[in-house]
């Protein structure tokens, strides 16, 4: 059974969406719901949306319930993008990627005006860092990314599929988890992050998420400042 | 037959290349022509190097040629790289990536202790841009990269196979050309593009070329200062 507060928070998430706009539809557990109750809505008040997707699991869900789900480049931006994510602090400031598809959701997030993220209270957090922070990288010369990544002292491991297999995002590229948490300035390390040759996008997602929406009865709605 | 310029070029590269050493092997005529040279000394003199390549093509000539040639990932660092660029300025800046390798170009410049470019003179340039700058970007959303592109006034264009195909790089990514012939600042434009979401990889080579050989007889080196 769904737990009433993700359904609460699903729900008011909707409560954003207008007819004929398009809509980022994200990945999370909470965010799958808001997909479900989005579709009956769609449904039942014959509103048209276009929507995007930031993984294929949520672009094969929202097609399955008959949303015009179409690919990011056939849209010149998306009004709202309904997200979840895998630590959050009380500046809204995030970490995602733990499903792995981190590029997907800040391209699409970065295209959107308005971002919100339906996460549980288990996501909440008074410091970033104790969720891995993903790193994706290209394969060739990975290991020397890896090797600066510990010299930072950031204790990465590549994700792996099983002992002897690393994982490969939908772009056919590596995830190194790295500890932030003694980490002081992550705009700083962000910034440093994604010049690094070899790194293709970190899950430091800051400045991007306009409204937290926490799934408690009621739902507990965040504005950025 | 080849050109005395290139030979001459390639010859005084050589020169820099000392026994039990790792050596990165670069792209380009002259580079060719240096691998070729290399690997003719190499037998002559019975020296123990290790080398890196930063494309397939580099990496199958130096194979073929006896040199014995790993990825990038099995050494620390490379002691030497002499690789080729398509247009250099005064200050030993340039840009690369005509032959869409210029990522695996970039990680191993980074990873080398020495960078050697060598180049015909045709390649000299008083200031960047008469070469189009090769931007290596993910294929989702690659869309909203051009139209940011396109924002900047850089004039993109997709390098395509044919008029219907975009070329891929071996990293199964596209490329955007762009004009930075009207820029002023390039550091500043390339911090821009690298933080840009959906861009990994820029063919801006800045503060990185240690010593240009200019492909001559004799031929003309310049160090940086």
């Amino acid at each position: 059974m769904e737990n009433p507060g993700k359904i609460a928070a699903a729900t008011a998430a909707l409560s954003y969406i207008e007819d004929n706009t398009v809509v980022g539809l994200g990945s999370g557990s909470t965010a799958k719901i808001f997909i479900e109750k989005l579709a009956e809505r769609v449904a039942a008040e014959n509103m048209t949306l276009t929507c995007v997707a930031t993984s294929h699991f949520s672009e094969d869900l929202g097609l399955k319930l008959g949303l015009n789900v179409v690919p990011l480049d056939e849209v010149t931006s998306v009004d709202v993008t309904v997200d979840g994510a895998d630590e959050v602090d009380p500046q809204l400031n995030g970490i995602k990627g733990g499903g792995a598809a981190l590029f997907f959701e800040k391209i699409v997030a970065k295209a959107s005006k308005q971002n919100i993220w339906v996460v549980d209270p288990s996501k909440e957090s008074p410091r970033l860092g104790s969720f891995k922070l993903p790193i994706e990288v290209l394969p060739f010369g990975s290991g020397h990314v890896f090797n600066y990544l510990a010299d930072m002292d950031l204790d990465p491991t590549f994700r792996m599929l099983d002992e002897q297999t690393r994982l490969t995002t939908d772009s056919a590229n590596y995830i190194i988890d790295v500890d932030v948490s003694k980490v002081d300035d992550l705009h700083a390390l962000g910034d440093e992050l994604i010049r690094h040759t070899g790194i293709v996008e970190h899950g430091l997602f800051l400045d991007i998420c306009d409204t937290l929406i926490v799934g408690e009865e009621p739902a507990r709605v965040i504005n950025r400042h």
